[in-house]
């Protein structure tokens, strides 16, 4: 035993929130975790799972004594989520989030929060498409990152302690600026999503002309896109509504690029393609020596062989 | 034993062809196959691996007397490659390729062959990230599409033993008009990799700014774009070169929609955003349902927990 924190409070019950509680409890970490969502069927769903020991109907209540609280809803609402378990929230608690962008998320969260509070932001780099709690699993975050963007005069203690308990559910701990942080994440993660979406969205379009041949033919490419494609849309939504500027700024260079790219297409400039392609096919080798990926071409991935009908 | 045809002439001896080797021998679909490759390495490492029976070191001397012949090079040189074995084709032969753009390579293979061969254009809807003839394997074309594009008065007996071929090791097939081929495989292969390519070019310009933060950070969704960006780019140069313009027309249509989604975000329009995320989200579970990809999330992939020390 190795209680970090007596009393866990779960803001949100999706994807992260629901692999954090698998996490804690695997690593008996505290000693109670309340949960709080807002559909009735994700905080039955988290009980039955034993991601939760109890539930709250409100956020409010779930936060009481309550000695860490991690805000793990859509970044859009974690505002409100602040406003309203301020006056609930136990003097000396550390409160954290989870969200995707982090500048805009410690303007909305911040001035609600008493100063009797410890609050941390964080942002585990880590995620499947799959959403709600069922699809939570303990070790998500094995060998993922985990960034936290403190603020000035953050207690050394309770930051501490925070950084162990990341650590003890699998993560590495980085600790970065909240600006910064939201530019490499629109690199990392923010744009890619946004094109995924995009591809998609055409492709989705042209289906409608071709039936399903975009789907049959998929396993040139295009199937990749779709996996992130299928991502939450109310959390995605949020993000880039949340991390506008820095989002819009890499999608500005990505289509300075692309249009470099269709003009070396059209003037059949097959050097300048060439030697674009060798340059990329690099970065892959740094993201699996650096423990980020498989080394198994496809992914490894394993399709089920099964009879579908021509069409 | 069910030989379709005697002897097999594989030129080129990349992924593609070395899987159609592995498929043929484990079938026992043809007596003998002979490899031609470019580099002495591809033809060692494919007799290493009993990919092929011979290797010749010309592709002229290896379809003499084959009674199938597949081109499996980049795109780029299969004209060459049909002038130079035209002479040697055996009269009643079969010639196909396996080019991921068909209209271009019809024209650049058929006016060299003579009227006594049958050429029937192919394409194997299948593939890795990985290159070169170690990177076959039998099983790649299991339940993958393969699209064949005859041409008028393509003989029926040669055109049903081919479907058999791709058939028996493990493709399904589907007879198609070239120029329809083109437009699909533009959205479904083409596009994707030349977007894959673009943000993994612009993150590469990062990285140089911000060190291994691009890497650490990529399992946010970058990751996925760096396998079809580690892709051969000798191959991909010839695509989009032979594939121009159905690749610039789906880029023309990508362009606009990433536009009206970067409005969305400018102008705050979340409705928008998430009405376009939860649309795109359903085409994924279509390609799972037609057994095009895995429904395991993550793509069921496993990383290997490395300890890789902090930067």
């Amino acid at each position: 035993m190795n209680i970090l924190y007596k009393k866990v409070a779960l803001i949100g019950l999706g994807l992260i929130a629901s692999s954090i509680g698998h996490g804690l409890k695997k690593n008996s970490l505290c000693e109670t975790i309340i949960g709080y969502a807002k559909t009735k069927q994700s905080r039955q769903k988290s009980l039955e799972l034993d991601i939760v020991d109890e539930v709250s109907s409100s956020a409010a209540k779930a936060v009481v004594d309550a000695d860490l609280v991690i805000i793990s809803t859509p970044v859009g609402v974690m505002g409100d989520i602040a406003r309203e378990i301020s006056p609930f929230l136990k003097p000396g608690a550390t409160v954290t989030d989870v969200g995707s962008v982090k500048e805009n998320v410690i303007s909305l969260i911040k001035p609600h929060l008493p100063a009797s509070v410890h609050f941390i932001p964080g942002h585990p780099v880590a995620g499947t498409e799959r959403s709600g709690p069922e699809a939570g699993f303990a070790e998500l975050f094995n060998n993922r990152w985990c960034l936290l963007t403190p603020l000035e005069n953050t207690d050394e203690q309770a930051l501490k302690n925070l950084i162990e308990m990341w650590s003890m559910i699998g993560a590495r701990v980085e600790t970065m600026d909240p600006k910064h942080h939201d530019l490499v994440l629109a690199v990392t993660s923010h744009s890619p999503h946004l094109i995924a979406y995009t591809m998609v969205g055409v492709a989705d379009d042209l289906r409608r002309v071709t039936n399903s041949e975009v789907v049959n033919y998929s396993a040139a490419g295009f199937r990749d896109f779709t996996r992130i494609a299928a991502s939450d849309p109310t959390m995605w939504r949020d993000v880039f509504l949340h991390n506008k500027e820095a989002t819009l700024e890499i999608l500005g260079r990505f289509t300075e690029e692309l249009f470099s790219l269709q003009r070396a297409i059209r003037k059949s400039d097959g050097d300048f393609l060439h030697n674009y392609f060798t340059r990329t096919r690099e970065i892959r080798r740094g993201i699996v020596d650096a423990g980020q990926d498989t080394d198994s071409p496809d992914f490894g991935r394993q399709v089920a062989s099964k009879e579908t009908n021509k069409k």
